[in-house]
């Protein structure tokens, strides 16, 4: 076991660094690697399938809400770019511009994409002209670059991986219902595929959307006690079809401004999955979500009655519809153990000579490391169930870690006391300057105002004046 | 029939201007768009579609070959990228370059990725250590940039999609293994999604790639007679290996080098099938790519007995798996054939009321426009056969046109004419020399050499010198 011992001293406590822990997950489970530009990383096999795992349920959920898939150029020519002014001042300073080719500068400086607003707005204003072509409910899967000066895997990055979606429609009912409706989305994706019970509402006027009327947004706990943005979806109203002339003829023949939205949720998703989920052992991945959903251990595998079981097991489960791998390298059970336990795979199968004598095989649950002794012939059929109640308790644990951390505030102190234990502290408030009186004091920044306003005190604990919002604030990564 | 015929006029004809006819094409049919941009154009959700289409099916082919995807930055700093001599020269003058963000000057310039072989070399040299991390069979999608000056929708592009496969080896049979293979993989492709049967050969010295010892390629032939190379694969050697310092411990302890190859196919894809199949009422897609394999068009759709029957029908070829939609749109019947024509959607089902008292609904198979009286209830069970019968109905047709246009040329006289009519001319010559000499004569260049090296002459027509070599040749996209 000296091998296993080895892999795991490398990861840090995750209670004694919790940043350390999860640079070292990233780096030791072999999700990605660092490039040699900061801030772009590389993302290896096992994280990439992590996010293969997110698209293909995405892709599905909004293909059967009428969603289409298209995509954009790369490059935003700089004056198009400028034309929303909101949405141009957040994020010209993070823009990547390319100036020259290999040969000669170029005429316009084009802007690496760090949003596509702008060229979905360019497209619709050619191709809305009446009320029937509308809604245009399109998406793109893409990376973006956004120059952050503190960057980390998968949280902040100068390059990500993410879907954008851009809808246009013909009234604002329609439009804010999708803003609302994608939110719904983002939530059950996080409740059926990453066991993230994800906290959901609307952002306050200081952290909307550059160019937004109203952002919403998936917020999730992670188990420092920091809070992660997740997604997010933006209601616009016509603020970009008046820039960008995106006019249509109604039913009454009515020139009108079309009514947008647009959405996302990003390979940051995977960093929300590490730091809900792992443990000091490594990753724990929700099984529906993991690329290796079980992993056949063979001991003693040349032994001829170890071979076949572990053939026909992995045969078995492979046909019934699970991602199932078989280990049968040189290396040691114990290293092998150790290594899968890093990776997170949901199921570990120890197929041993001692266990078939009775006809058994040892199944063993990543998240909790509970070993059970299981008739081989009966494995495949119980693993649905098993599948199942991974996930389920994944999920129960993590609602129960965010009302545990969950707190009101009556008073300033009390808030400031709960925000340096961690967690989600909700507060009513006056407005704006009591937000960023706070966020000088704690560091913590409002996450959400939730859908039920209702008002814990009538006067804001910060400036004494009338509450007027209640908003759930965390410090956040 | 007005609507009918306004749709149709407003394409060229084909065989009066095949460039006119495509371009035409390509915005009727709503694959693309233009964007401000020269050179980077709008994936439209039809479009899209079909590269969703042969993204899903390539993918499986290189899954089930042990293929693992990845994902590398989008830009890679000069300096990394100038270190395989060749492949910098090959690439530098097309790239363009990140030179600034909104607020600073970048230290060091950065080349957004044209190909990503400098990428996959440096993470290699981090992680190949033993002959234990060997084969490394890595491939990632995504979109490169090119600063070509001449742009057509699909063919070339300034910034395209793709999927690029970069693969380290312990031995060099093992790697040339793998550019053949690879170059199979696209070959079935061809033949079994896109009905396309590609020529598959190696290209020449002067034609192959930037930095390759070998290149391979698959060429399809247009309607008009050109060459389109379709997607290629490479052999490196170990010249990438030592630029970049990829070693690794063999199984008897010895440093060596990595073995090498790249391989990929683009959106020109899409632009090969257009050319392809495509004809005077729009595209015709081959069944199993495209996006929409039935479209049902109710006629009379007000009638109950119509409704009922359209309701069922499509509710019954969706359950089988086929990709189906009904337009029951107020256009009228003739509009609607005239666009699922345009579309190229490969079985059009027309249910109409007199059709419908004898229990047959119209079934047409828009690659010849024939009509089958099909009994309702089989229409389901017969579709399997139906998609099976068009799909080898385009690809034999096809495979006949590569037949009679290919032909084998003797004297340089007979090549020139040849070239003239369009297709492919074989032709034994001494090499480079003559490869020069033909393109300055007839702007023809070397498509492949086929595997078949048989000689036609034993001097070389152009050079009268000796034949070493046999070439087909094509003008070409």
């Amino acid at each position: 076991m000296s091998n296993n011992k080895k892999m795991v001293d490398a990861i840090t406590a995750r209670d004694a660094d919790f940043a350390q822990w999860y640079t070292d997950l990233c780096l030791k489970a072999e999700l990605m690697d660092y490039s040699d530009v900061k801030g772009f990383i590389i993302y290896r096999p096992y994280g990439y399938a992590i996010w293969e795992g997110i698209q293909q349920d995405l892709n599905h959920r909004l293909k059967e809400t009428g969603h289409q898939n298209v995509y954009m150029p790369l490059v935003i020519p700089e004056s198009l770019f400028q034309k929303e002014k909101d949405h141009v001042e957040g994020f010209a300073p993070e823009t990547a511009i390319i100036t020259t080719t290999g040969v000669e500068e170029l005429a316009e400086r084009l802007i690496i994409r760090p949003t596509s607003e702008t060229l979905f707005c360019t497209h619709y204003q050619k191709i809305v002209n009446s009320y029937r072509d509308l809604p245009k409910l399109y998406n793109q899967w893409c990376s973006v670059v956004r120059w952050e000066k503190t960057t980390r895997p998968f949280l902040r990055g100068k390059e990500f991986l993410w879907q954008e979606g851009h809808t246009a429609h013909a009234t604002e009912d329609e439009a804010r219902k999708e803003t609302l409706d994608i939110l719904d989305i983002y939530r059950d994706l996080g409740k059926e595929l990453l066991a993230i019970p994800f906290v959901t509402g609307k952002k306050t006027e200081k952290e909307k959307f550059a160019g937004a009327i109203d952002t919403y947004s998936i917020e999730a706990l992670m188990h420092d006690g920091q809070a992660l943005q997740s997604g997010t979806t933006h209601y616009f109203g016509q603020e970009f079809a008046k820039a960008f002339d995106i006019k249509f003829q109604d039913e009454n023949n009515q020139q009108q401004y079309a009514y947008q939205t647009s959405w996302g949720v990003s390979t940051r998703l995977i960093g929300a999955v590490i730091m809900v989920h792992g443990d000091d052992e490594g990753l724990v991945l929700p099984p529906y979500v993991a690329p290796t959903q079980i992993i056949i251990i063979p001991i003693q595998s040349h032994k001829e009655e170890v071979q076949e079981a572990t053939n026909h097991l992995f045969k078995s489960l492979k046909q019934a519809g699970f991602r199932v791998s078989v280990d049968d390298s040189s290396k040691s059970p114990g290293w092998k153990f150790s290594e899968y336990e890093m990776k997170g795979v949901p199921v570990r199968i120890e197929i041993g000579p001692r266990d078939l004598e009775k006809g058994f095989v040892t199944l063993v649950t990543r998240y909790n490391r509970e070993k059970h002794q299981v008739a081989l012939n009966e494995v495949t059929s119980i693993m649905p169930q098993m599948l199942r109640s991974i996930h389920d308790a994944l999920y129960n644990k993590a609602v129960e870690f965010v009302q545990e951390n969950t707190y009101q505030a009556k008073t300033y102190d009390e808030f400031k006391a709960y925000i340096k234990k961690g967690g989600y502290v909700a507060m009513s408030i006056s407005g704006e300057e009591a937000e960023v009186q706070i966020k000088k004091d704690t560091t913590a920044t409002a996450r959400v105002l939730p859908f039920d306003q209702t008002l814990i005190t009538k006067t804001c604990p910060v400036t004494q004046k009338s509450a007027t919002q209640t908003v759930w604030f965390a410090r956040a990564y």
